[in-house]
């Protein structure tokens, strides 16, 4: 059965905070060996906010992509925002960046898709049927990360990667005479890894004001060779499925949008997927990891560098907590 | 434009924790008169986990369901978390679930949809479009919920509402000679009403390990006159539209499930809108509220008090922490 659907992206933004933390001076304050926290991580530079929160970084970035659209805020109709994050556990973030965007009364429904680093692939597949059937006309989809509040600066493999942001699409249903469209979508779940990537503390099993709960209970932890153990033995196959329901072979992509995962865990995938350097688009290196917000900032510059015009196609692609993998390839 | 889904509820289940807190042992708790608790508040007894899980919750639910259903677990293709409050902040809900159901080598796709209260009928509206177009066959919608975790007991009117529980759904395509279907639904969000209802803390903003967060930063806190005026405002106007998208009259709804917020709303918004009490669906009293759970686990009971009947049109509607007020309306 095809999959396909008649959704453009007409509007992708990106924010980052003004603090930018070199890898040289996080060499310093980790006491470790100049240069070991870039060749780790493969980040030279990541964004930390100041002050700002994550609606206010997802509305700049939801505001230039709006722009790029051509549409006015009021025009959007459904606002999701599909972060890994939480700004607070009540209400929905959605809620908090349509209140951002001074768009309070406007009646638009707001809410969140989660799949951590995966939540905007998820939220295009899903939104995409909506568009596509016309119950929404222009969606907003935005992720809005602050990795650096849940960082564990103990565990200095892990922490060095990160990086805070925001980016943004705005989707429509494609015009008449225009090609661009949804291919197709997949995502797999892999629970036997639900424990490897995790946050345990500060929702409702460990609650923060839970007495024995210990700091590192509320921070970012992951067991980095369990996860790519597991997602070594899948992802292979799952592009293979995630072609087939495309109808496309892997040399008719135009380019690869991968989850900005780590220098490792991005160039162990694309060699073993085999695709070529000039066709996988990588920003690890300026923005570091930054969630859920990674594969819609690499596509906001792949749009800019121009390396995707109209008619081209494009595979996004990644794992995320879970253990999941998640990809959608549609064209441009 | 129609916005008609073949979708079919085949399954549904509900879980309570064995916990009882009948309303006149928190008069005593609370050093209120006796009675009090239960008049505010509309409920008589409320469950709460002794040491549940949500996950925990929401497998138990969720084998009612697929049991009820006639399915095989293994024959789910998508769990999707419909709750209000998380577990833990990374994984999602949903992968928890996928582990707790032993289905954790399924690769069955696993994410959460969270518009706090609504979260439910925000899932089943927005996955219906997904099992419509063929993209899902067998989706296990599920909410589960920890109220208790984060009730602050020095605001006793807020408090003494909510309950702890879980509730799911299988939903399918609708086979060829039936006729159950999705008519309709529509979510409407005004986030001049973002802050009347929240937790402030334990997101990326307040992160649990903040030195300056208050205790009762973590917990519930609601404005319920800002919210009843908000929503009074809105709540009939709303209806109508639902009502005219469905091609419905309110005379021809067999069962309308309301979000069970509490004894108060529920009595003023069945008057304002009009609804005969035989049509209102309310187990507040043996439930409270219990968040997202509460629509799904109304309907349950619905369902097995033979209040709905396959060809019976139901309309859910509630309002939630957003603010959004957000409704469906089908055939059974």
């Amino acid at each position: 059965m095809t999959q396909v659907r008649n959704v453009k992206i007409v509007g992708t933004g990106k924010y980052l905070p003004s603090k930018k933390i070199h890898s040289n001076e996080l060499d310093l304050v980790l006491g470790v060996k100049p240069g070991w926290v870039e060749q780790k991580s493969g980040v030279k530079m990541r964004s930390f906010i100041d002050n700002e929160t994550a609606s206010e970084m997802a509305a700049y970035a939801a505001i230039e992509a709006i722009n790029a659209s051509g549409l006015q805020k009021e025009e959007i109709d459904c606002i999701v925002s599909v972060s890994g994050t939480m700004q607070q556990p009540i209400p929905c973030n959605a809620s908090l960046v349509q209140k951002q965007l001074g768009l309070s009364n406007s009646q638009i429904p707001c809410f969140d898709i989660n799949s951590t680093c995966l939540s905007f692939v998820t939220g295009l597949d899903t939104i995409s049927y909506l568009i596509h059937s016309g119950r929404y006309s222009n969606v907003l989809l935005v992720s809005s990360e602050v990795a650096s509040a849940g960082l564990n600066w103990e565990a200095k493999e892990s922490a060095i990667l990160f990086g805070d942001g925001a980016a943004a699409a705005v989707l429509t249903k494609t015009p008449e005479n225009e090609s661009s469209n949804i291919l197709a979508g997949h995502m797999e779940t892999f629970s036997e890894g639900a424990h490897f990537t995790e946050i345990r503390g500060g929702g409702t099993k460990l609650h923060p004001n839970n007495p024995n709960a210990k700091y590192t209970d509320y921070l970012f932890d992951m067991n980095g060779k369990a996860v790519f153990k597991l997602s070594s033995k899948h992802i292979h196959p799952f592009m293979e499925k995630l072609l087939s329901y495309s109808h496309c072979t892997l040399n008719e992509i135009d380019l690869v949008v991968p989850h900005q995962a780590s220098g490792m865990a991005m160039r162990i995938l694309r060699k073993k997927l085999g695709i070529e350097e000039a066709k996988f688009m990588d920003i690890l290196h300026h923005h570091g990891n930054t969630i859920a917000s990674s594969i819609p900032m690499a596509l906001h510059e792949a749009i800019l560098q121009k390396k995707i015009q109209r008619g081209s196609k494009v595979m996004l692609l990644g794992t995320s907590a879970g253990l999941s993998i998640g990809g959608v390839v549609f064209e441009y």
